[in-house]
């Protein structure tokens, strides 16, 4: 696959290209970035190795896919990247987009696509029509679920990192991707935050009811309860999967809502206790961990806040790019035993 | 209009049927239940006087309009209900439709409407795709919020109630309608809970913005926060509207979850400190008054309800259909004067 970024190196925004090249690097032809051609994907991000970012199409001509990389607020197609687009279609490559504004509903791609025979993948699209009903739950699964303080901050990787980490100590541990990056990582999965609104909790359950056969879901979390613009997605995601533990993820120095600096996020302690709340209205369930991201701080600063965080709340605390996440897995293990799950 | 209700007569599922006999009787011509054909109104409803019951479109020549009336759990067009739209669309009558599934969408239907020339109207269709921004909130304007312990507790009644009611008081006071029902009483309005769950508290947000030159909103309110399946539109319309005070909507007698006997509802306590939590993430906010609906119970029964209720809560309570909501305006206004707006 070729990656198209626009021209964005903030891991934040080009979360779907960071992700692709840190878990599919070996799937990635380059990266297309006029603006910084030449260089090489981990002088732009710190992974994928000599990875080409290349400036045009032409520069890469194995790749028989291209992904779009970013993920922007409201989730529209950049207008300067719907040129490369259509002329990757002339050349019948496969399109992926995690975008909410689809490619198959502009009109000019979806003609090309269909005149030239490319493939367009929508991975938002979906048809979730289907409530919830608290049924058929398989009680020996034990189900865990990051959530935050706020989008952006790792939940998704940690979730991929733990259940990866439980499959290495033999566990059958399984990723249940609920956003775009994550299913194109994983295979599978449901854009959780692009399903209509009534039944959000009825696609979290669904998944759930999908994936039970595994002894333990990492069920990645969307958002934050805290958040004035996705709080609707986090708690249908958190009502829907009835999770039994909860992992709070955070950006260790982030103290406001990204991309919205009047809004200041609530600490850890009180987001703790929401979570808990919220969660505990369907099933009972606490958090059992934080997964800090300390990706701005160096390795003493972050040692550093994983002590006072894991004093303050009693709980595991590791960064689990930085330390790995063993700290964490044995907290789910323990709840496991805790819970009677075989 | 002529409004369909499929043989349902319980004033849940056809909750659409029974508020536009309430609130605008003169514009129904009549009820099209062939189960029921032969009686009034009045006596499957309660409401509506002497509209006929009707077993054919035949039996309405007057009619311009086919409203489905009924709301059912998902949101899907009953398959008998089909044969009576397309008979109404040779008719070249406008067909309206508050139902998850477009009438838009289904082939057969849209096919017929272009060859007849008949309007379709979807009430829940939406292009909703801005995220919230908390900019430009007009601080004068008080907004009040319904919120409730389920669906279909009364939440759209009280909302309509009391924004006649400070309107007969003399007060610029608007209704604004989150679900169907009450966007085709009031005329304009948004389908929240059709909204793409990451535009949730946006779409919110957006109908606050376009109606706050008016001095008091009264949003009506959605699901509940303690819904296994609806809480996601709940919390989004919570934050969205960001409310400075909220009327507790709740149904006399209802322990478990409308449609899910193995879900307790919390008791109004704990529900009144789970909405002020969530609330006051955003703004400074709390619970007003009660609304009690007693539909079920005699007028003795309610009464002792609201002044167990008042005691128990120390708040305003009524049963608005029943006493008028002159104790919510009260602390309507008396909010508006605390918090200094004119």
């Amino acid at each position: 696959m070729i990656i198209l970024t626009g021209g964005i190196t903030n891991p934040g925004p080009a979360k779907t290209a960071v992700n692709l090249l840190r878990y599919k690097p070996q799937e990635v032809v380059a990266i297309l970035d006029e603006n910084n051609r030449g260089k090489a994907s981990r002088e732009l991000f710190g992974l994928g190795g000599m990875i080409p970012v290349v400036a045009s199409l032409d520069q890469a001509p194995e790749a028989n896919t291209v992904v779009v990389g970013i993920a922007p607020t409201g989730g529209k197609l950049p207008r300067e990247m719907k040129a490369t687009i259509l002329e990757a279609i002339r050349r019948k490559l496969t399109i992926v987009s995690g975008l909410h504004e689809f490619l198959s509903s502009d009109a000019e791609i979806a003609q090309a696509a269909r005149q030239h025979g490319a493939r367009l993948v929508d991975v938002r699209k979906n048809e979730e029509r289907d409530v919830a009903h608290r049924q058929g739950l398989r009680e020996q699964c034990l189900r865990i679920h990051t959530v935050g303080h706020d989008c952006n901050v790792g939940k998704m990787v940690v979730s991929l990192e733990l259940s990866l980490a439980l499959q290495k100590a033999g566990h059958d541990a399984k990723f249940v991707a609920t956003g775009q990056t994550g299913i194109l990582i994983e295979g599978d999965g449901c854009p959780i935050d692009a399903v209509v609104s009534d039944f959000v909790n009825g696609a979290a359950e669904k998944l759930v009811l999908a994936n039970q056969q595994h002894s333990i879901l990492l069920i990645e979390g969307q958002g934050s309860l805290a958040h004035p613009r996705y709080s609707a997605v986090t708690l249908g995601l958190l009502h829907g999967c009835v999770p039994d533990g909860l992992i709070l993820c955070y950006e260790m120095g982030r103290e406001f809502v990204a991309g919205m600096d009047t809004c200041k996020i609530p600490p850890l302690s009180t987001l703790k206790q929401l979570y808990e709340t919220m969660a505990n209205l369907m099933h009972p369930c606490r958090v059992i961990g934080v997964a800090v991201n300390g990706r701005k701080y160096s390795d003493t600063e972050v040692a550093q806040e994983c002590e006072k965080v894991r004093r303050e709340m009693g709980l595991p605390v590791c960064d689990v790019l930085r330390h790995g996440s063993n700290d964490l897995v044995k907290a789910i293990l323990e709840l496991k035993k805790q819970l009677g799950k075989s």
